[in-house]
């Protein structure tokens, strides 16, 4: 809730929040059953004493505009609304009725929550200190507009990123030419596409746990069934009846357990799901931020045209740039690039232009070289934290890059209720059960994100709010 | 197909071709069931004899590599394929397989050959000589980047930027506040996150024939139906059994027709829907390229919070950018949000950027009236060559503004034959059919895009073309 508050005015601030509230329900922008932020919150948006905003809902709540449900908060009343405008539309079972599921109720705290002043402690990107801003700065500077640049884009993007991203490649084992590529507004994009365009519906997504999947609803949205398999991919049961579906898995840097697949163990898994001719995503987001040496790309060996390849440049120079790519057969390409074009005719053009620019430039690799070394420094850093205040109620292994650690608490503690404590102390955390639902022993944390003193005093309120907990 | 051939190397032409084709069957890129591009079209790309291209596909079938269907062309064969491979997925049987409908062909093809050298008479967007490339170029050379606002953006997009498109707004007589607004990467993208975020399977899409809409699959494709209204809102019977569904109207310029509704047209309009209980969606998206003064937008009457706005900077400055925005009352906003960050994660931070400092700068009403000024002169030099050529076979309005003419033969002669036509002769046109099943009255005609010389040509050959039909 935004609202400029004219402290030199003759108006009371009472009356101009008061007036611009009124405003907000006679213009439909709060219609029927529209909750209120707390009064804390409106207090602290406003930057007025709690007691005005009080003020202020009673009188609203007087003149029936507002009505309080006990324990839930404060609604735009149904009632009042009714008899004095036209019609208003009920968005509310509207809402409630759409196809898309969404966001659970954790990842859209965590969602608004980022936009604050909190202290992020699985944050899955990297702080602003560690982009390259000052470099993709002066990529841009650099850049020359051409007006058919700035147009609608091919429908796969646009030709020079995808050579830029082919060549890119070729470190990861991956020899594709540009029309075996399809650049996407991110990988998370890419999914939604394969979701949408590759699988009929009742389809089943294998993965597994802990993985970032289970922090999707995407495939759930679609109609597509989750089946996480326990102990590797050797125990699926092959039916019929599961002819369609794929296996979505990160073998380089697993969010969030940080696992490296081997060479061996991605060859299996690529004859396992090949011989089952179920076809694999391979989200290799984070390869560039391994801290020694990794496997090739599952996709390397991949001659049977089995696997669907995911890379972005959110993870390692910006997330802002929502540019990521999909390498698969040239057929599979057409169809997501096609469906592309319905969703939103493309990715940005001025994005895919800069990435182009930066990938070409020897700004990336400087970059990231950089970048190793500094996530090598958090992680080692986090890791004395982790030892000083958690050594004998939680372990973890050494994180071989990427962003995470996979803190494993031997009490199942993490619960939505130290997720909600810690968001009262100023913590943002991310509960293992995101990603392992029912499991209560992990947490995500990150060490990309906050700054070193903010990962220092937010490792100890959790460690001060575990202690409660277990004794 | 790109391959880099190597004109001085030992190797024959004939080789390097066929070498690498057999690559892209072995390493997936072409799985079996490939379609090939056609031989003159693959000699054109490589820049060879057409001879070339028969003699490498020649052997590649004896081999049993290829094999040609009558009539078809030329696919990648199955059986060759299975013995030589471990197990090949059948990405064909599954793309049909998926949820999401592809495009129209004829939208395939228009799609494809948009980004080849073609005269394009009905393409949907500005001219390249026509957008601001040296003005946005300015722009970007002036931003200076804040490590922050190259992160993941807000789920309803940066603040700066809301706070520039609701002042845009208010020349539309639309008051509103930023919380209210949600950036989209492109109006279609907020069509998208409408048909999945607040409208249930088998709700119904109302709209008015010819609809910009008819050409889209996205309701169908989320089990949407589409509703065409004959004459006008009056006539839809009421039942309890449409309860859900939504209203779809460009009131400004409409695509295809180019119709300007009148202020009371809009009001019957708003009234007649609100009362219906049935929201409406008000796409906006030309409303600044009017030749003359406009009604306000039926947003602006909006008390019951019964209309979903959108807005775009795609058919005025740039559709590189993929920036639009959706107003709307704010809990159908933050459902809306909650879907995009589930989509995409936001759009582009620079694309946003870029826009935010365009709408604050004076760059945007000197280009606009600059713009205003270069599609008048246009759709005069266009008139005068429909007078020349068509004046006792078709009648047309003359164009308010926008980009279009909604061309009428007298006869019905607008037929995918005639769209195949003009495509050999290197024209390319929108059929009416594409917004109005069934008519083949119509063509869709854009002053915005061609050239000059281009509008000459191509509206030449169209009259050859429909002249050797009627007579």
């Amino acid at each position: 809730m935004e609202i400029q508050l004219d402290r030199h005015s003759q108006t009371t601030l009472f009356e101009q929040i008061y007036t611009r509230m009124l405003d907000r329900m006679y213009q439909g922008e709060w219609p029927p059953g529209t909750k209120l932020p707390s009064q804390r919150k409106l207090a602290e948006q406003l930057g007025v004493n709690r007691s005005t905003i009080i003020d202020v809902l009673d009188e609203l709540k007087a003149e029936g505009w507002l009505e309080s449900k006990t324990g839930s908060g404060t609604y735009v009343a149904h009632n009042s609304w009714q008899t004095l405008f036209p019609r208003q539309y009920h968005w509310k079972e509207r809402i409630r009725a759409g196809i898309h599921q969404p966001n659970l109720q954790t990842i859209q705290l965590i969602n608004e929550y980022e936009t604050k002043e909190i202290i992020r402690l699985g944050t899955g990107e990297l702080s602003p200190s560690l982009l390259p801003t000052k470099q993709l700065e002066e990529v841009l500077q650099s850049i020359s507009l051409d007006p058919r640049t700035i147009g609608y884009s091919e429908p796969k993007g646009h030709k020079a990123l995808r050579h830029a991203v082919a060549v890119h490649l070729q470190k990861r084992g991956i020899q594709t030419s540009p029309d075996c590529i399809l650049i996407v507004s991110g990988a998370l994009q890419a999914l939604q596409l394969i979701s949408l365009g590759l699988l009929p519906q009742h389809s089943t997504i294998y993965y597994e746990a802990p993985s970032y999947i289970e922090s999707l609803h995407l495939f759930q949205s679609a109609g597509m069934r989750l089946s996480r398999l326990r102990s590797g991919a050797e125990n699926i049961t092959y039916s019929k009846s599961q002819k369609h579906g794929l296996f979505y898995t990160i073998p380089t840097l697993n969010n969030p357990s940080g696992t490296i697949l081997t060479e061996a163990e991605r060859h299996d898994l690529y004859q396992h799901w090949t011989n089952l001719q179920i076809p694999i995503v391979e989200d290799d987001v984070y390869n560039e931020l391994a801290f020694s040496a990794i496997p090739p790309a599952i996709k390397s060996v991949d001659t049977a045209g089995n696997v669907l390849y995911l890379g972005s440049l959110s993870k390692t120079v910006s997330p802002g740039l929502r540019i990521g790519w999909v390498v698969a057969p040239e057929p599979v390409v057409d169809r997501l690039a096609d469906i592309k074009m319905q969703f939103d005719y493309g990715a940005s053009s001025f994005s895919q232009l800069l990435a182009a620019t930066w990938l070409a430039s020897p700004h990336h690799e400087t970059h990231m070289q950089q970048l190793r070394e500094n996530l090598q420094q958090r992680a080692t850093f986090t890791e004395a934290l982790l030892a000083k205040h958690f050594h004998n109620i939680a372990v973890w292994q050494k994180p071989k890059g990427g962003f995470y650690i996979w803190l494993r608490f031997h009490q199942p503690l993490v619960t939505k209720a130290l997720f909600l404590k810690l968001l009262q102390k100023g913590v943002l955390l991310h509960p293992g059960y995101l990603y392992d639902r029912d499991n209560h022993h992990h947490l995500r944390l990150s060490f990309a994100y906050a700054s070193l003193p903010e990962l220092e005093k937010g490792i100890d309120l959790l460690a001060q709010a575990v202690k409660a907990m277990t004794t």
